[in-house]
């Protein structure tokens, strides 16, 4: 984004450079100097030892994958451009969200409502907001994120909110919260890593008024690039989360909806 | 979105309404007026014969998934998020497409580049066009999008484009025009049915200028709503697509991604 | 098996012939005598009408996909396969069922220990026992198998089993009589739909005297057969049971699995 | 199996020990004397320093994941068990393997047909033969195999087998001389690790007489042990190999798999 670079070698090896602010860059054959770097600009690469090197825009996925600091679980791609859709997130959009972590899905976040948009990043951990703050200090991006250092539990201002997400430990202790704080309609989102959790929420949401509910688990499979041995890599991500999805009504259903799921399909 | 409301009774029954324009609408027990839906607004619900329905908003989602007239295969919200991420949309963005098809993906990057980003839709088959200009006859909505009756073949008008998605019989003939559209280091995804075709596109981006490559398919599960039954649905989505992934580079990389992928991985 | 033949197309059409006790049968398209079919035998094949059909053997997967009567959710041959392995089942093995059911998996335990193996199948439905018995009735096989029409808790008068295997409602109130059944070191495998049945037995079995603990679930995915289109099928089955694996110790462990996982792993 | 027992700690530490042979066992925390462990026997644990190890008999599980030497990568669990489904075995079986490399797949094969069937398992590869010997020297097990040092394509002198199991990297060489050794109506499996070898394969089975054919791969997730936190583990293993199967027909069908698979589906 904006003005950091990568640096890669086309696979693993992937560095973030801020040419305006570099000197010499290390690289696992030999170096280079950001100012030549800059120079070469996007799309471009150069020689560094036996190993050749391009140049690319930092683009949010790299930045998420390659460019953040993390001390927390993040909501990786395969969850946050999903939840993208479900929440019904687009430019203009004022989204909530708790707890905000590393900042990585806030900047998912912060990106698809624009500029015209709102992020509200609820955060009870001091330390992570700073964090946070510091994975979203790129100039001209982000702007339109407000943290809010306090627990959902002591209310949240914000009102008429287009959708709120929400990965908490115990999500099912905010739905009061975030129900008063979404437009009729609006979306919430949750993320767990545990079927514990999943039961618990999903016994809240048939509580309180909230339909139609969704719950589901998204796996990603990554391939060889050899065009005449395609297969599957060896390994994969086994498990992230489980992403829940509800709308607010503004009165509760009749029926439960494990009756009315049974009914129905 | 905009004027169009959906009414369900949370699980399998949606129906889009458009209450400026519709009478009495017929539901599974009973029915009910467009005036009383829009009376009765997003959120709320009513009793018909012995089932309660609610009133929500129509999004995009609920567009894609209940709402467009279908003649092809499209391409799913859980590829559809993903390739937001992947190829790096977000408002202001300039991203071109082929083939629209019914137009659902078309959709979705119109929502996420919005009303400062152009949609750049490029169809082969003039029935397509129309079908997809009708699902996207939204007011207010989709109005970044230009559509192109014209193979890829005969050259891209854009230059300097962020991004191209590649929904084609065979999007490996397609390549050469896509790079000279995209700004260096832009980026091009792919989606293809079959592994053959995965094959074949993997080798033009390899004889081509095209670097880091990723090849992913994702798979969703959902998951039933019994919070004391806890346990997937018994049938689901076995495949629908494979996706490619690449940026493009201002000169061909000197080894190809299979040689490079085993030195690396 | 035995004195049974399939006849197939090769695809979707599959008939079970006992050609000795049968005289003309039907096809889609016309009809062939068993005598006919008995006079072609095993591999052979034969036109009627526009189609050709096939005659096999009938072999025991043919028999638990497609000859078989059902009344319950019988255990699939991807988990029939794999827990064969984790039972450590081969000729001469004693091992236990219980619910026998519709007699699916007896049938798989009865072929894996063989004649000098004993299948002892609980089962507390005396219509599903007269039910599993003929799906059973085939001369020659299954002789091994001895039904047992009581509930476990009443229980189990075998001493010494080599494996026991659980496909009950609540399995955790039939591990006591199941560990008094086995062998020391013996295998008890149990398969259960949902993950609230998982953590009941999880925590029973880590209130017991079991270790090692392993929790599975195994995912079939099928492929379309064109070999210049190789894909998977569209649809697949998403979720049968999750499948849970332990041996029986003597006394019980002084950690639970959960605390000596985490150190573990 | 027979005189081996496993020492572990329920965990990551399993040691396979041969009482008769071995003196003192070293362990994470301390040793024990193989005399110890035998006086113990199945089922029993002992402590050393702060932790607590338990004695068990060794299965065919076990010896595949944690006895066998492996210079090759081995069929696993997860597969070799669907395919003893799929290709009928049970005691008094005749089935043939090439290649049999370490001797993972042999073993199995081996305990599933017992004293009254044959495994005839074929390798080009001398050493291969000698370490799957090895692998396989446990006192009254495996009696029933014999190893052929010779290429498929030398010709296989048995007739009327009842399956064969062919893990080469060019399965489609072989398929003339497995389908002369198969009984007609007999059984072949195929693993191959990548795609492109599916499609050769697939080729070759629909140019020749085999009927009906099957494409699969089995995906299996592990889960944690914790029951108050259920859920997968991160990792899993995300490819082994792609299963296909098919029975010999005496005679070539009239159409090809996929056009068949097409009208059929």
């Amino acid at each position: 984004m904006s003005d950091r670079l990568i640096v890669t070698n086309g696979y693993r090896f992937r560095r973030v450079v801020t040419p305006a602010t570099e000197g010499t860059i290390g690289l696992p054959t030999g170096s280079v100097t950001a100012e030549e770097i800059r120079r070469i600009g996007p799309g471009g690469s150069f020689a560094a030892g036996p190993e050749r090197y391009y140049v690319l825009t930092q683009d949010l996925y790299d930045h998420l994958m390659y460019g953040l600091r993390r001390e927390t679980q993040i909501v990786y791609p395969k969850e946050a451009g999903y939840l993208l859709l479900r929440l019904d997130l687009g430019p203009g959009r004022r989204v909530g969200e708790a707890g905000a972590g590393s900042g990585a899905l806030t900047a998912v976040l912060s990106r698809a409502v624009g500029t015209t948009g709102e992020v509200h990043a609820y955060e009870i951990d001091a330390r992570r907001i700073d964090l946070a703050r510091r994975n979203l200090d790129l100039p001209g991006w982000f702007e339109n994120v407000r943290f809010h250092h306090q627990p959902l539990e002591d209310g949240i201002a914000e009102r008429e909110l287009d959708a709120f997400f929400l990965d908490l430990e115990r999500p099912w202790e905010a739905l009061t919260a975030v129900q008063a704080a979404l437009r009729p309609s609006g979306h919430v989102g949750i993320v767990v890593p545990t079927m514990n959790q999943v039961t618990r929420t999903l016994e809240a949401l048939d509580a309180g008024a909230f339909l139609p509910i969704e719950i589901v688990e998204i796996l990603i499979r990554n391939y060889k690039l050899a065009a005449q041995r395609m297969r599957p890599r060896d390994r994969m991500v086994g498990h992230t989360g489980y992403l829940i999805f509800a709308r607010s009504l503004t009165t509760a259903p009749d029926r439960c909806a494990e009756e009315a799921d049974l009914v129905d399909s």
